[in-house]
């Protein structure tokens, strides 16, 4: 009996695909990278039916790679060793809510905004947002973050427990649903930010929040970047705990004009906001007017109103799609540095340089209270020389961060865009990074030629 | 050469000691597990020292622990194998404060009071705090937290980087000074709570935070705990950032006011204390007020001078001692289950009837806001009858809280106290850990006996 055979009789044959059109979706992500077919997509709906295919991956020495959406941005899902894909979109369902102990349990499907719109109806939230209406099993395979990890984390933070079916089809708990442990060795963390490549997520608890008594988001025009991010770092130091704060360079804020039809300055912006509760957050908004002032704002704009602080996010995150939109045909490659936030205007600055000097278009945008920026670089996938641009654009950016003490990708994952970088950005933890990959997948079979070379 | 004098051409002479003394102040900690003298006590002062003993060890197959001041509640520290302690004590200097980045790196046997102090130079403040004056190097092995962990979480949460020597001398560093990273595997995450197993910690870098604008602490006595903890959930639930939430039962506020000279009604009490702006703060305790007057309130007092809320909050942590000082030639096995908040106050009844029936004497004192709790039971080592009677109630609160999602020790440890609870606490996911465990330190000789059996 031949593979496709076997997992047919681990799943029912309509869950186990061949078919050219589904291989094709399966073979790529949202990045530039080079696409590559996987032989067989499978579509689980339990965590049986997914040990079952770990085994018999196993005992094959066939890959596995496990897909959500495919939102990822440095070839993180594309199967370059082909195998087997495990898709989990039909093992989409909110498990469980626990609105005292602010948890829920989810099957890796689940889409941020399908479990946004769950715990609504509880008045909690989940809040990690990285824009993409990714899944949270890939969210949390890359450690994904975004515009409110300044207050709440990344997905490493909200992580509670994982199911996980290992390379030989053994299901582990990595935690449990206690608010903190001191018991054995961190799993949860060390499995937050795997890509796969260590076991395949099929239930995921979290920390969840009580939705905030008042929101107020704004916009911040400056004179230049370094204003911007001077400014970020003063409200920090005030100790106003600021909920997102986000910088978009001038280029960035012509495309999202031009795709959101919005008319805001086209100059360096912050776009920010606040939760808290309402005398509080006055204070705090008031607070952060007079230390913007002082950093030459150029123009201050508060929304109060839920419909303007929507149109204010939707703006902001759909800038990589305004840049794709605004040069058709191309593709982007997302850089992903974060440093210390004193070093970022510096950073930020030689990044502009940077693509300056490599002719390309590309925009700015970063999550500053990080000290996480990206630079959107248009390219055409067909022109060899805008790769090898980007690149070295990407290369001197990741260099300078590394430099600094700041790191090569800051919520987007290794992949294979950020491959090379890993010697240079971790030296001697590598090699205690490649053990543990080789004591937990020794036949290298689990998303192959990713993260760990 | 014998070992002993090789390391004493590692470190100078008077660095490396066999003194009784000093062996025995290195045999235990501040539990009731039986010490154990270790071989030697070397006192390294920087990392290549340390990199060169762990050389001379592995070479010698010599079991190698660590060691900041021995305050640890699990036999953490005992050297069971003998072998070489490493004593951190002259590694003790705050090496770098970052103002801007809110990062400070310190040696290891830095301890908790002394970086305060630093850090109160540059308006910063470290917010772990454990109770007892331990070293930072202490805290990060056992993933320490306490009183205000509610709010800024535990040791783990806030460790940017380690640089560790494994146990073949090589030095790493499992993280960089960025504010968040997807790159390679979360070692940070790993060697926190690793309690000396897989390495020893010789620079830490660390997340610090402002000095909040304004600290308001109070104390609120109810009829139950029951009362008490529904009133905590309330107040979670309210959204209420709540920076320290303790609970204390009737008997641990009885030892409180005979050793801390207090009146405080002797009926269970919450210490609590709020960080924010000054309206938001008052905003917060407004609310808190109206939800601990639902909640069958006999008596609520806040103190809002520095005077007042440090003579609570060392009231409050001396509850320890001052069930030591109440039964003098006892000693004290501290229990430290943590469940999900909406099982905890079901636990801490059965915690109480479990204490009643042992026969001994026992107080509860939570950090309740985490769904973690101490029962502080006094014992008379040299009484079998009493070891057995204080394990039994362990047990039974172990077994409680592992039933409903919790974990046998949300901040001590595992250290030797709590081995026999990791199989059924982590089940397969225990073949995991010692399967990382034997890859990092194939000859076991790193704090061996600890966590992984």
């Amino acid at each position: 009996m031949n593979l496709i055979d076997e997992l047919k009789t681990i799943l029912t044959s309509d869950r186990v695909s061949t078919n050219e059109n589904v291989l094709a979706q399966h073979s790529t992500d949202e990045s530039y990278h080079t696409p590559h077919l996987p032989d067989v997509v499978v579509f689980p709906e339990n965590t049986q039916e997914v040990s079952q295919v770990m085994k018999l991956a196993n005992a094959n020495g066939v890959p596995v790679v496990s897909y959500g959406l495919g939102t990822s941005l440095e070839g993180n899902v594309i199967p370059y060793e082909a195998g087997i894909m495990i898709d989990y979109s039909l093992m989409n369902n909110v498990l469980e809510v626990r609105p005292e102990d602010f948890l829920v349990k989810v099957q890796p499907g689940v889409t941020r905004t399908q479990l946004e719109k769950e715990l609504k109806k509880y008045g909690l939230f989940f809040s990690v947002d990285p824009g993409a209406d990714a899944t949270l099993g890939g969210m949390t395979a890359t450690n994904a973050s975004g515009t409110t990890s300044v207050k709440y984390g990344t997905m490493r933070d909200q992580v509670r427990d994982l199911e996980v079916v290992l390379a030989d089809g053994t299901i582990i708990h990595t935690g449990n649903m206690a608010a903190k442990s001191s018991s054995g060795y961190h799993l949860n963390g060390l499995f937050v930010g795997s890509e796969g490549t260590l076991g395949s997520f099929t239930e995921l608890t979290f920390k969840v929040y009580g939705i905030p008594e008042h929101t107020m988001a704004g916009r911040a025009a400056f004179d230049t970047v370094d204003d911007a991010v001077d400014a970020v770092i003063s409200i920090l130091q005030a100790g106003i705990p600021v909920a997102r704060v986000e910088l978009v360079d001038e280029h960035s804020m012509k495309q999202i004009n031009i795709f959101s039809d919005t008319d805001y300055k086209e100059v360096p912006t912050l776009f920010l906001e606040f939760h808290g509760n309402e005398a509080g957050l006055q204070q705090d908004v008031e607070f952060t007017k007079e230390i913007i002032s002082d950093n030459n704002c150029q123009e201050l704009a508060f929304e109060s109103d839920t419909a303007g602080r929507n149109r204010l996010w939707e703006a902001r995150h759909n800038a990589a799609y305004a840049f794709l939109h605004g040069n058709p045909g191309k593709k982007q490659m997302v850089t992903d540095v974060c440093l210390p936030i004193s070093e970022l205007a510096g950073a930020i600055k030689d990044g502009r340089e940077a693509v300056e000097a490599s002719g390309l278009v590309g925009g700015i945008v970063g999550h500053v209270g990080d000290g996480n920026y990206h630079i959107l670089l248009m390219i055409d996938v067909n022109e060899p020389a805008d790769i090898v641009k980007a690149t070295e654009v990407n290369e001197r950016i990741v260099d300078y961060a590394l430099a600094r003490g700041g790191t090569c990708t800051g919520e987007h994952g290794v992949g294979v865009g950020k491959q090379k970088y890993q010697e240079k950005e971790h030296g001697e933890a590598l090699n205690v990074m490649r053990k543990i990959k080789a004591v937990l997948d020794p036949k290298g079979l689990l998303n192959p030629g990713k993260v760990i070379d």
